[in-house]
């Protein structure tokens, strides 16, 4: 999650640092995800890049939740140190937002740069966060929204889908899940909300799921699953079952990345007004 | 807007012909046009050598709407004459859609497939166009849109691109509105409907427009005219004027072609069920 040193050669930051917390979104088709890795287009990059030209110095990278390849985000938050020079030659609403937006788009926009207050950590001080899935149900696909949306033609049983994420509701160990990293720590997961709406004339189906956090690929799995009960391929009580036997090696299909958007995270009141950080009517910098 | 002979070299067709209508969908974001043009990706290329294959012969198409590079459908009707043993082999309801789509995807998909009544001509035949144009109208881009929407920040005064739109309503000529190819005839048209509507929680602004037939680029002419009115850099009796004027070199500026989508062509009920023909709940060939 930090803007490779070897990347940006630049020297130290001049003088004292402020930290800046930035509302980004992203297409996420064209990267090999958030996280920086060595010779891949990836959105710390992209955004890091843009960030050591305008601070003059190295910046390391932050983000509230890891997407993966594919994913996309309407509300990343991300947190980054940088020279107060920075912010100095900013002031202007809206000024830091557009130069930034500038140099990362058109498959990245910041929404939102603001001075962090003391303390405040992207990843650290969330909540929860928020995604949604799309999935397409009409029998043709549509050219247009194959990027943003997983196309699953046929009947869906929507009443044993909600139930299914029913279940899911409430502190659970979410190992079945979970793609487990090497030494990666506890999978459980506490998940605070689902939702299930149909969208767009009835041709999608959104899926919603917030959470306190989510491990590696965990919504793409729930949402596999799901979609395996609506499918009649599964009963919510083998959903239920599968959570329980904490184990991932059942098989399970994961949906493509390409249909999940990270919409929002949200942050105690003290450290983002409102809690929820949502775009502002301008793009502004404080 | 026919085939190549020399990109597909096959056989004469063997035996008699029949015309099959198509209705495609496409994301026209990678193509230029639907239009061949050697050397480039265009829509009637990629779709007229997959019919080729099929059909074993060589096809040429022909389109309801011939839209410029980077403009989307999800409506564009096609005609195209093939082998009788093209659909005697695709005899099962929705088998060509199928075979067809996952020759031309993910940019391009087959939604229906018909036989055609005698008679029938994609171009000639339709009564009328309808076209789409997308606006996005916050402050900051949306990476997810924006190959489908043309970002317009700031106020925009719907009321008068409403009465603007009013002016353009039933036959003009529309000179000041088109790029005039060498010899071309006639550039009346008759606007049929017009429509401003706000979507998606007020974030996008949808134009559509309906006209017995459009001349090249047209829309995107009008489109751009409205947004200077909703500027208020011109007025809508400025845009009657100009309407007026027949001429071309007043500068206008064209809206760019992403934001614009083919919606749907319409037929007489005698030679397309209903006059409108929408894709089915489930994929067929008759």
């Amino acid at each position: 999650m930090t803007a490779a040193s070897t990347a940006h050669d630049k020297a130290a930051p001049p003088g004292p640092l402020c930290r800046v917390r930035l509302l980004v979104a992203y297409d996420g088709s064209p990267f090999h995800g958030f996280a920086l890795q060595p010779g891949q287009p990836t959105v710390a990059g992209r955004l890091g890049a843009a960030l050591a030209r305008l601070a003059g110095h190295e910046v390391s990278l932050t983000c509230a939740g890891r997407t993966d390849a594919g994913v996309h985000a309407r509300g990343q938050v991300v947190h980054t140190d940088v020279a107060e020079g920075l912010l100095d030659a900013h002031q202007e609403p809206g000024r830091l937002v557009r130069s930034l937006t500038r140099q990362v788009g058109p498959e990245v926009a910041v929404l939102d740069a603001q001075r962090a207050i003391s303390g405040f950590d992207a990843r650290r001080s969330a909540l929860s966060r928020r995604y949604r899935y799309l999935l397409l149900r009409t029998p043709w696909p549509d050219p247009l929204l194959r990027s943003f949306s997983w196309h699953v033609p046929g009947e869906l049983d929507l009443a044993a889908m909600r139930l299914g994420a029913d279940t899911l509701l409430g502190e659970h160990d979410f190992a079945a899940f979970c793609r487990r990293p090497p030494n990666e720590g506890s999978t459980v997961r506490c998940v605070k909300e689902t939702r299930l709406s149909i969208e767009g004339d009835g041709r999608l189906l959104a899926f919603e799921i917030e959470a306190n956090a989510f491990c590696h690929q965990m919504v793409r799995a729930i949402v596999g699953a799901l979609v395996a009960v609506g499918k009649g391929r599964m009963t919510p009580a083998d959903l239920l079952a599968r959570l329980r036997s904490k184990d991932r090696s059942g098989g399970q299909s994961l949906a493509p990345p390409f249909g999940l958007i990270l919409e929002q995270v949200r942050y105690p009141p003290d450290q983002v007004e409102g809690g929820i950080w949502s775009p502002p009517r301008w793009g502004s910098v404080a």
